[in-house]
């Protein structure tokens, strides 16, 4: 295929065909499928991508740790998906997900519990949804 | 500072200190304020997110085009940043934009137009708010 006629197949086609990245991984978006408020943002390799479509629970990529993982799986804050979508070049996936518990390791419903706003010398950050619904040294036995 | 009281100060801290990847970029995720729907997912640079801040409209870094990139610039399909949000490690951007027109390229309001089910084999793609709000050659004068 010339790449014109790949990039129409990728973007106007039905076959599911990811774009990895060169660590072979496409970045996925989870959101709350109940208020829409984005959980956090992982990675998924090939055999993480397959797993959460035939299992319905989210599994990820860890860059840090170079390991499939399946979330809540120490936590047991799992996420069962509700819908999955791919982006119009298949290198990003949204899942929108039922999160048992929370889904950020530091104890928060979602990684983005800190605002990003205007301020002399840049941006300055202050907390917005950001009580801790666990507490992540009990959970993660540090 | 030790490792963990630098994870402790990115995590907990109210400094924003964005853990750009090796090629200098974060992860952004833009959500319609309206309707919690994710239009896309993009990167931005240090200089995208510092305009981003001051100007309150959405830049990016194209890693196709390895230019900044004022979204709308050449469609007109601007994003008004209503709020924006870091993650817990900050390498990841979550914004909430008014988009006027359209967030994909192809013409759609999202570039999230195909769902991903499980089927024989492994996944197909479904066309899902697939409706094209302008036409892409006439706006990019393809």
């Amino acid at each position: 295929m010339s790449k014109s006629a790949d990039i129409d197949d990728r973007e106007e086609g039905l076959a599911f065909q990811p774009k990895f990245d060169a660590s072979g991984l496409v970045t996925c978006v989870a959101t709350d499928a109940a208020t829409g408020e984005v959980l956090m943002v992982a990675h998924m390799n090939d055999e993480a991508l397959r797993r959460t479509i035939a299992s319905g629970e989210a599994w990820y990529f860890s860059r840090s740790r170079k390991a499939l993982w399946r979330k809540g799986e120490t936590s047991g804050h799992t996420q069962r998906v509700v819908e999955m979508r791919a982006d119009c070049d298949q290198d990003a996936i949204w899942i929108r997900v039922e999160q048992s518990g929370a889904a950020c390791h530091t104890g928060r419903c979602s990684c983005f519990y800190r605002k990003v706003d205007a301020a002399e010398g840049g941006a300055r950050l202050s907390f917005v949804d950001a009580e801790k619904q666990f507490d992540p040294k009990a959970v993660y036995r540090k």
